[in-house]
């Protein structure tokens, strides 16, 4: 008969204690297979406990496969239960934890200002539309993504960027990752994608890991070289026009319609256009998407709220050719918008209510001066060594520097006084660049006036040697 | 000379009302190629501006690429822009939107309660952690997601799934399209992936469109099949072993033995432990998870919030065995963590009040009534005519139909009524289902009490000639 104490000082029902001790006994092959329980009554009175109770552990090793029962016979232990041995070794072995930031400054991109988001009406408002409309929408998870976003977004599309769309040709997705795992998916991983060479690299290398053919195209003073786009065979082209990254290119209206020329001669040719940044062009208007332009309906238009809002909050957003919002309606049903309901709702509500307008000029000014303070303090400190490049348009800039140091000796000086700077370098596909001066990528949208002074400071120690 | 009237009515200024006229003029050749602009002065002069407002305009179109400066000499207008010609039938087609749910009641699957969550607690942890936490993790995009949240989700796993795991095995992910996307790239789409049949037929598509080689498995009693896991040649298995859907068969312990010694023949064999809907077990105890046991390291476990909390959360997690670990670090270290850091922060903070407890222990009980009421009205209704199956877990269950009315006639006659009601032939991926009784699968999270009653009703009217 099965011996068992009952602990009853702890917090576990009678039948789970039971359970489990004739699981383990199971396990353990101290109770063998094929071997006959006591039957509920008999075990009931042996241990002093209720039938039920013996009842219920008995229901739930019956329920998880551990015995099974013969009617009018009893339960029996089932055969052949050879568990896996447990692993002896199965310490709980640490995994190491990706090495924190040990840099002072970093002058990283895509990063946002943190001190000056307005918390408190985000707060409000998160708080209004979880009590006035996720009651109605807390099931809600339609692939395109909330209609009435998907209105506000038109609008902001309009009103900044020119661009006519409607509602239904814009789909909300939770970053770059998720627009382009949707892209490659709706246009075929067969067709060969084509980016920027420099570029953000994250998106070619997202294009290679959700299977599809990519290479990658050099640059001219106009943008994406049309001579690389023709002889690579590619159908699809990922470009910045507004503001290459990290170069600073703005594609001329002459090279825009050369693309658009390019897109329309055959049927299956697409360009995908990345509006990342274009809110933020400091000196006259922001320079036109080229979606505006497109007339042949070949442009897929993409950005997010990642630079204007913040890139943790990840929504991203496209404006689909009308010719591929059917064959996405047909392809994706079964998907889900992969935004939560509360932040597409709050996001709605924020461009609503104009908090969205007011933080983008807020921010616009305040991105400024620290662009002016930066530009200023580098110039002190390196004078005639430095030039700037691309500073007009987006939330980093570029500088050149003439010295016979190596890019990689720059940013490795850096490195010693726990300053974090880019190379360009860093930024190429394919290692073929031409061996100029060193140019180095500022972000700087995340540092503190302060900061930023207090990092050109030693970046000027860093770097005292190259005016030799 | 160019001449033009200001419109000093509108909100617009002057420099971009005369950038616009010049723009357009340029892209209706009224400026043509080559032809030299009037100087700054002149122009200014001629329209009783300032010369800072034409240079403004200048500047802006020469940013844009449709004017050249030649130094000394003067501005001209480009050569070669050959703008697309304006589409004559550019009216905006109304692209048709996604039918409406025209239905009175609708029986689906992988919904929630809408009236019973806590509105309230949740607003207001949403404002705390706004206004408490987000500055510091405005750019917080962490791959495998918020540390914190991470700890939490190993606090659940082992409190309610026996699963001891640590944070840096758990990939925080927004639904399932987003971590099956990420399986796809960190196991390689040159695996061979294998569904149940039955099943949830969207991960089956998903595996299919993010370009695995993917097929599905019948099931037996124990759940998918061994004779046809291994005749397919698969090296890995997307199960739902606690609770199949939709058939709702528990998978026993012998055949979870199985699984695993199949997985351990192996090095690249991995079991992907779909836990779906496993927090609601009606009687007794939850079945343990299938990753309890794996002694072998070759178990990945998922789940998500969806039904715990809200599917338009998309909030999912899964647990990775630990040599896969070191590979996700390695591939995915330029990913972003798909879910908003606010979201993160709140269900982090969410679980941690024991928010989370509560409310699963309170919609255990509403969702056992509702059940209890579904099951209750049904076979008043339908009496010996059905059978219920699977009924103890899950927020759905099977109903047997002993009728000569084919499964889709029951659909049908429902549709008429207004009420959708799902076949189990729904749910399969090869249309090889052997022909047996109508199955109709019962999702009733969402419905009311009295929508339950009231459907029932309307499904009796629907169904009144089946008893012949």
């Amino acid at each position: 008969m099965i011996t068992f104490y009952f602990d009853k000082s702890k917090d576990i029902p009678l039948y789970e204690q039971l359970y489990t001790y004739l699981k383990k006994s199971i396990e353990k092959n101290e109770l063998h297979p094929q071997e006959k329980l006591p039957s509920k009554r008999k075990l009931a009175q042996h241990l002093k406990i209720s039938q039920t109770t013996v009842e219920t552990a008995y229901m739930q090793l019956l329920a998880e496969g551990y015995i099974k029962s013969v009617p009018r016979v009893g339960y029996f232990v089932l055969d052949n239960l050879n568990f896996p041995k447990k692993r002896k070794n199965k310490i709980k072995q640490k995994i190491i934890a990706k090495s924190k930031n040990k840099f002072k400054f970093d002058f990283k991109t895509n990063m946002v200002d943190a001190k000056n988001f307005p918390y408190q009406k985000f707060a409000k408002i998160k708080r209004e539309i979880i009590l006035d409309k996720l009651e109605r929408n807390i099931n809600e998870i339609d692939f395109f993504g909330l209609f009435s976003l998907r209105e506000k977004i038109a609008d902001i599309l309009f009103a900044y960027r020119g661009i006519e769309a409607i509602p239904e040709q814009i789909v909300v997705g939770s970053g770059s990752e998720h627009l382009i795992s949707l892209l490659v998916i709706l246009l075929g991983r067969d067709n060969s994608f084509l980016t920027e060479d420099p570029a953000y690299i994250k998106n070619y290398l997202l294009y290679k890991e959700y299977g599809a053919k990519v290479s990658a195209c050099g640059l001219d003073e106009k943008g994406i070289s049309m001579d690389g786009l023709k002889k690579s065979q590619a159908n699809i082209v990922h470009i910045t026009p507004s503001h290459q990254f990290p170069s600073g290119i703005i594609t001329p209206v002459s090279r825009r319609i050369e693309l658009l020329n390019w897109a329309n001669e055959e049927n299956n040719r697409f360009i995908i256009e990345d509006d990342y940044d274009s809110e933020f062009r400091f000196s006259g208007n922001p320079i036109p998407a080229l979606k505006v332009l497109d007339e042949y309906d070949k442009v897929i238009y993409m950005n997010s709220f990642s630079k204007s809002l913040s890139p943790s909050f990840r929504v991203s957003f496209m404006v689909l050719p009308r010719k591929l919002v059917k064959r996405y309606r047909e392809s994706f049903s079964y998907f889900s918008c992969s935004v939560p309901i509360t932040t597409q709702l709050s996001l709605e509500r924020f461009i609503a209510n104009n908090e969205f307008e007011k933080h983008l000029n807020r921010m616009k000014n305040i991105y400024k001066t620290k662009r002016d303070v930066l530009i200023e303090e580098l110039e002190k400190a390196f004078g005639s060594n430095i030039e700037i490049l691309g500073y007009d348009a987006g939330l980093h800039f570029l500088v050149r520097f003439k010295t016979d140091f190596s890019e990689n000796l720059l940013i490795e000086l850096a490195k010693i006084k726990l300053v974090r700077v880019y190379g360009l370098n860093e930024f190429f596909i394919n290692k073929n660049r031409y061996k100029d001066e060193p140019v180095l990528v500022f972000g700087y949208s995340h540092l503190e006036l302060d900061e930023l002074k207090e990092a050109v400071k030693l970046l000027k120690f860093a770097w005292s040697e190259i005016n030799r």
